[in-house]
């Protein structure tokens, strides 16, 4: 593999959010050449990539040219047109993770059919065409309110997903071919990054425990390690860990699991790549999810996943009733608070929950770092200014 | 200070070596944009500065043209036209550290002076003009063989030093303006890393010692915790934080010292600026050196130095007998290693000892970080080879 770690080699990602970004900055570590796919010229990752090529990760065509000009095509987003990523594999483009997998995962469908065929824990659900189709099943009583729609592709961040609590909720069903799933009594949510390389070595990071903004439906609080019984933990390492060797995995696998109200360990779903809920590891794990990724799909012996210090990672959103140029506030004071690590991605314009940065808060104990989380949440604001 | 701490703030860095180019992927996580200034349009920081811009550290036209395009002006060599920053000063630009803290530091002897007239403890030493000087002095008993000679001005990585250890060395005498040290017995090399910022608010970096290779005059191993007495430690810390605070320095200054053999400390030389002897702070400290001199210019709340892992460093040179487009081998062998961290600065072509990359081991305990940086070091071979 020496070949790959220099500057001849080209990588290229697929769209150029922070994912790509933060994955260019470890990459620049070993001297690789970096290209990305993004239609916006602004994109967070354009800022320090070797090339920035403006397209779109759904068009045929610009995918398609762009994967004849790297040596190795990987993604920061499910979102890819999948007959080009087809046709440049059948043309011997080295893509990882595969294509393959990636079209598993891009239909919660097929990725629901997947868990229960191979006895991998999961909601039960069932599929529908349309949401005609739902209120059918729903008159005849094969399904029963409360439960939760998910459209089977596109969804992303909370879209695409309506939770029905109450019958007057009803009036939310979204349209389209979807995964209808019992409303699980969630007692926790927790994460799980594995990293696969070709040679078929795995590597499992410490499991992270979410905390949700029920108003966003985004994570808000992160926190690693998660506290869940050894049980537990045990049991979401090894569905995590059979899910990646199935998929035989050439990349990273972010799964996310819910513990129920009366214990059990359900996955909900899976991303084939670098995740929210792993950002924590740039400064706390030994090895990060990012230059995991690069190993992983360079086919390079794994790092390890050994944490370093107890972290807890908070997304820094747009604030509700702001949308333009982006202007921080109580940044310096957070950044005065000892282990307060700031990620800014640099997209220009913010709006109500948008993901523009993140904050990791290190600590000796857990506890500690929890509590200045908060207080960094209550310190940073991102709103608008027009420049003078 | 918010304000900075976004993408309208143009931080200029003159030089784009590895310094340089470490510092920006730092001044990327807050999203800062980064002009570079250098000659060689493939030098390192080139790669992911937002502009490079072509120039010598030593024209003052490229100097002072690059100062008026920024909003902070700030450096990663000592070697920087004084006049060109004098004139940026004298004209309003912000420039940290201080031009008048850098024209010290560039001429050893006024440097030396400011020791003995601050009663920091420092190798005796004389001050000559000329090589014929030098020999006088010699011939009048002024000064004896063993001595070291360091020019003025101009030196760096050892070069522009001449050990005198025999008559017979005085070929190698080197001719201009110079301080003639007492040859010290040195037990140890210590350095040790001290930020400031404009409201005063200092930093220190846990001591690191270093071991050289006698050969390349170069630092070939550097661990950290260095293996000091409390005493010891403390002189040291005191006599780099009583230098940092005289100079009112805002950013960096790496203090080098020696241990004599009667256990006492010395200070070597300083410099202004991020250092060798720093690198293993990005993953071993709450900070590293590089977010810390970002913070420090900025004014803005200084990070915590608190040491994650112990950690060994070792710099990847260019073996002897190879010069031309670089190649490396072994670096898989030692990513395969758990907490070896690899940097490769991108330089392209390769040089007998040219510092071509950095290795980082941390380990839990130190000694095993030593026992994996030996490993590292027989692993990772820098030589070069013709594309094909």
């Amino acid at each position: 593999m020496e070949e790959f770690v220099t500057s001849d080699l080209i990588i290229g990602i697929i769209s150029g959010g922070q994912l790509g970004k933060m994955l260019i900055q470890e990459a620049s570590k070993w001297d690789m050449t970096t290209y990305v796919l993004d239609p916006d010229k602004d994109c967070p990752a354009a800022q320090i990539a070797t090339r920035h090529i403006e397209g779109s990760n759904l068009d045929f065509d610009a995918v398609y040219r762009f994967g004849k000009e790297v040596d190795l095509l990987t993604f920061e987003i499910e979102n890819v047109h999948m007959g080009a990523l087809k046709k440049l594999k059948s043309e011997g483009v080295r893509i990882a993770p595969d294509p393959d997998v990636l079209e598993l995962i891009q239909d919660k469908g097929k990725q629901k059919t997947f868990y229960t065929r191979n006895d991998i824990p999961t909601a039960p659900f069932h599929l529908y065409e349309s949401k005609e189709q739902i209120l059918h099943a729903l008159d005849a009583g094969h399904i029963t309110v409360p439960f939760v729609q998910k459209l089977r592709t596109g969804g992303y961040d909370g879209r695409g997903v309506a939770v029905i609590t109450h019958t007057k909720d009803l009036e939310k069903l979204l349209d389209g071919p979807s995964v209808i799933e019992e409303k699980v009594a969630i007692e926790k949510e927790i994460s799980l990054i594995v990293a696969r390389n070709k040679a078929g070595e795995t590597a499992t990071y410490p499991l992270v425990e979410m905390e949700f903004d029920p108003q966003e439906n985004l994570v808000d609080t992160l926190f690693c390690p998660a506290s869940v019984t050894e049980q537990q933990g045990t049991k979401a390492r090894e569905a995590a860990e059979k899910i990646v060797s199935l998929l035989n995995m050439e990349g990273l696998l972010a799964v996310e699991l819910f513990i129920d109200s009366t214990g059990d360990v359900l996955v909900n779903e899976v991303a084939p790549r670098t995740h929210n809920s792993g950002h924590h590891t740039i400064e706390s794990v030994m090895t990060s999810q990012f230059e995991q990724h690069l190993r992983a799909v360079l086919n390079l012996p794994l790092g390890s996943t050994e944490l370093k210090r107890p972290a807890v990672m908070v997304n820094i959103l747009g604030e509700p009733g702001f949308e333009g140029p982006v202007r921080y506030t109580g940044l310096s004071e957070a950044l005065a608070m000892a282990g307060v690590k700031i990620h800014l991605y640099g997209k220009k314009i913010t709006r109500p929950a948008r993901k523009m940065g993140h904050a990791t808060i290190l600590a000796t104990t857990l506890d500690e770092a929890r509590k200045k989380a908060k207080r960094v949440q209550q310190l940073i604001k991102v709103t608008s200014w027009k420049k003078k």
